[in-house]
């Protein structure tokens, strides 16, 4: 049945909504797609609806063409599973929280790795029943410290969840790789262009994971990828970690006064000017600078560490997220931020400004045996050997030549320094340049992490209970459909993909007299009769003017307008994309639109 | 494709689940259609989730039908627009509350007239843009004292709730009308009986309302019906009044000892025996009896009331529940129970066992002035000029003759009393009958009630501004489909009906060898061919005894099985309904299958 205009549930708007700053969420609104309801939380229109079932559809599609089998979970939870793997607490203030009116603890949930986890036990018990993959399009509910930009970052949104099942880790591999392969054909069939980026698990554990991104300016995501086809999460990138220097020349160390130098630059500049070394001149890459940052684990409890890195770099706090739990031995989310002044206050023997790496074992300050009880990491550029300047932990003083392995020793070595453009890609892809991008899927190889937690095991072959093997796999749906509008529009309105407009054609009936409108019927009627999904502005008394506007806003790709020209026999046929339009006959105008539509 | 058990994601259960008590629960756990998550909440397994979406498109092509255009809200809410119209502390315990990180109230939604309201409110502004119909087939929560019986009551279901936007009553009829014939149509494709009962709004406000209750021994709804067509809710009948009595020839009030009258069947013997009456013998009819009921209100508050009614009827909780909110004043639902002992400890003038109303204006107990500020209603036989033996007040003595509007007063009427078989129907169609249903839609004319809470207005042909009236119509969709499964079984598991089954025919290879299970995916092959959905047993392994429990348990209405006969060119087609088998030619099966498929 055709989308008539003239009853259809739609306002479209003029203006923007105050609260949106990205294209998708202004036009999507506006062209009266979705609506908000809460912050971060959305209701979905007539037309919205369609495009979202298209979507939801081309994902449903190639789930089951690798034989994953669709079932549903509710999105109210009990505590106890997301106990058991500690995920209650782990998710922090992201998970939502309620209590029944017996005072249980429940959750709406953030994702169903426990759940699915439960059923396979629960029904399955022998390597026979394996490999099982199961999926579901359902909503999820995460409480976002910054919704924002509509449908990208919502409080509730649609997930396709998907889990595999097998034995062992070939399977797993398999798994892995039937679901990459998918979610390339999905995002291909959805038009969207994406980075397969390397990425961390963070709270999700396991070990291999890759994050499917959306190359786009309003993307939240930072990733770096190379000309060699290297594509990672600034996250996961790793150094690429030099040799080992021979510091057997190496002068000893020497604490020198250094009373004007508040920044990294006066230092090198003084350092120069008072401290020459022999063979080249000092620079900021020489420096070793001790940051003190503080870690909040998933309780909310709160601990100091140092991390010393060279000079020319600062810390990428998003980097130290992922990789200070598993160091600290925390596990689940952490937040980690600049350490305050209270926070030092605590720690006398840190003289701000001039923090460094003790300078015997007896004097250590930082270190694995250190007095001040604050973990010390080093950046994996200080290998053993290289020679630095650094705070002497006396006001005013800096110490040169303290060769780390000789002089100085930490508790571990941790991937906190940013990564900048020029960087060399770990796998000798060539050097690194900088892109944005939005998350549309990710996938893991959980390992036995849940199974084990949850108590999921099969009989093998031999009749042995064998722990089973999982992988996680998601693709935001509504955020899928967001990013598509991001990309396909312009400052008239949406251009949607053939695959995924709410019609094939809009028509528009701008002419006046019951003769033009009875006509437009016709030709609504002629065009579904040959499978097309219309939309026709028929309102009586709209002005051309708006009904042209309402076209471009909505963004149907192909717009034939019912005009001036009907009386000479001609409607007008336009591409919304291109802008491109032509006159077609009347008399066979519904095989021009089918052809036109049909391409 | 066909479903295969070799590779559904499907375990058979042969133990009932412990906490089931219907055929439907336990049936629909047993043949894993669903599976529980938590108490009232659900996980939908392959089979279910087939037999859910043809049940939601059942639906949804009939509220198209009717022009209702469907959007999906969410079930995250904030808290404001459910306190614009009171129902955040009306819904007392049912409603699942939260609070997001930032600390703000928000609840999952257990129905959405507010967010209508006010998406109606945002969008539209002139009458010409009514009438509109909206709806969703949506996850909604109520948060039950007691879920049960599976889907029956659970505290996560699906729910098609639509809602109607007129300028004025008579629209507000059409609409109201439309959706009704809908309903009618709907629950007539799912195969349900209905009957269509008045019922009371309770807690959504407004005037007209009906329940669509399926009649059902393990429905939890008692509803009465006449001969003559009347249907309603318990709840909503009213008793038919007797004329006033002409009281001039009644004795004074007089007050006896009646020391050993521990029930009214012993106290209507005494007074035959100590005090008979000239006229007829005295009948528990003629006694008073006055409870106390505790009035708990939404915001836990509770309060008494004293309710006068004839000795032979008990007093429903449940009339007195939906009954007396209006008559305190009371907005939303209330709960009502027996008054404690400790609740009548306050009250040491009320002399249990013998309560009753005052003697005299200034002696009076119970009443409009009265001393105990307990309200007193009567049952509305006990019109003026009736004479009643009743409670004296004082223990061990009840007064006789005592004239209603003679004697004493009341606050107001009350319909409070059971209704019983045989009572006639207020319409005069008859006498009474008992039955149990299960309530599967309800529709409401709400009225103004929530525009005008939320300023739902529209500037009208005049250009005035008018409040809209609004309906609102529910279907219970997973509640739907567990009476189907509840209404369509024998002891040995479900028998779905055609247009709902999971698979129009259930395909059981029972022999071994190549050849047979080769013949086998021909068959399936043809089958789907002429488009078909094709449940498929190709387990290699499992005995013909579990593949044809199992078929008996899944409950496709076809039952087709290659087997022994197969070596002789037969094969076996069962209909599952009925047991009647017969065999056909593997010649022409395909078209004998389709043939009895299509019927």
């Amino acid at each position: 049945m055709a989308l008539r205009l003239s009853n259809l549930f739609l306002r479209t708007l003029r203006e923007d909504p105050v609260d949106a700053e990205v294209a998708s969420h202004k036009l999507l609104v506006r062209a009266g797609y979705i609506r908000r309801a809460a912050p971060g939380v959305y209701s979905w229109l007539p037309l919205g609806l369609k495009v979202l079932s298209k979507v939801e559809n081309i994902v449903r599609e190639e789930m089951n063409a690798i034989g994953a089998q669709e079932v549903h979970f509710p999105a109210l939870l009990p505590r106890e599973p997301y106990e058991a793997t500690n995920r209650w607490d782990e998710y922090g203030d992201n998970l939502f929280r309620l209590k029944d009116r017996k005072g249980a603890d429940m959750l709406l949930a953030p994702t169903h790795e426990e759940m699915f986890t439960l059923l396979v036990k629960d029904l399955y018990s022998s390597y026979k029943d394996l490999p099982v993959y199961l999926y579901q399009i359902q909503t999820k509910y995460r409480d976002e410290a910054r919704p924002r930009a509509g449908l990208l970052r919502g409080r509730e949104f649609i997930m396709k969840d998907s889990y595999s099942f097998n034995i062992d880790d070939e399977g797993l591999d398999e798994a892995y790789l039937a679901h990459r392969a998918a979610y390339q054909r999905i995002f291909e069939r959805l038009g969207l262009e994406i980075a397969i980026v390397k990425a961390q698990s963070g709270a999700m554990g396991g070990s291999r994971s890759e994050e499917f991104l959306h190359p786009t300016p309003v993307g939240e995501d930072t990733f770096v990828r190379s000309e060699g086809g290297y594509a990672a999460n600034v996250e996961a990138v790793t150094t690429v970690v030099p040799e080992p220097k021979d510091a057997s020349n190496t002068p000893a160390a020497q604490v020198h006064d250094t009373p004007d130098s508040p920044t990294i630059e006066t230092l090198v500049d003084q350092s120069n000017a008072l401290h020459p070394r022999d063979d080249r001149a000092w620079t900021a890459a020489d420096t070793l600078k001790n940051v003190i940052v503080a870690v909040i684990d998933p309780q909310g409890e709160r601990r100091l560490v140092a991390i010393g890195l060279p000079g020319d770099r600062a810390v990428d706090m998003g980097r130290v997220e992922v990789n200070i739990g598993s160091l600290l031995g925390i596990g689940g989310e952490v937040e980690v931020e600049a350490a305050t002044d209270d926070d030092l206050k605590k720690f006398p023997q840190l003289v701000k400004g001039y923090i460094g790496p003790g300078l015997t074992p007896d004097e250590k300050l930082l270190g694995a045996e250190s007095a001040t009880e604050i973990p010390y990491f080093l950046d994996p550029r200080v290998v053993d050997g290289t020679d630095w300047i650094t705070g002497a932990n006396e006001y005013g003083k800096h110490v040169y030549y303290l060769v780390a392995g000789r002089d100085f020793t930490a508790d571990g070595v941790i991937e906190a320094s940013e990564v900048r453009e020029g960087d060399p890609a770990p796998d000798g892809s060539g050097p690194l340049q900088a892109a944005r991008g939005i998350e549309m899927g990710h996938i893991f190889q959980l390992g036995r992490k849940y199974a084990e937690a949850l108590g999921l095991k099969v009989l093998d072959q031999n009749g042995k209970l064998q722990t089973v093997t999982m992988g996680s796999y998601g693709v935001g749906v509504t955020r899928a459909l967001a990013a598509i509008a991001e990309g396909n529009h312009d400052d008239k309105g949406l251009i949607w993909p053939r695959n995924l407009a709410p019609a094939d054609v809009h028509v528009v009936i701008t002419g006046k007299g019951e003769e033009i409108f009875s006509y437009g019927d016709e030709l609504v009627a002629e065009l579904e009769a040959q499978g097309l999904e219309v939309m026709v502005d028929d309102r009586p008394k709209t002005s051309p003017g708006v009904k042209f506007g309402d076209a471009e806003l909505l963004g149907v790709p192909t717009i034939v307008v019912i005009g001036r020209g009907y009386k000479d026999g001609k409607l007008e046929l336009k591409d919304r994309r291109s802008g491109e339009a032509r006159d077609i006959e009347v008399a066979h105008a519904a095989a021009e639109i089918v052809a036109e539509v049909r391409g």
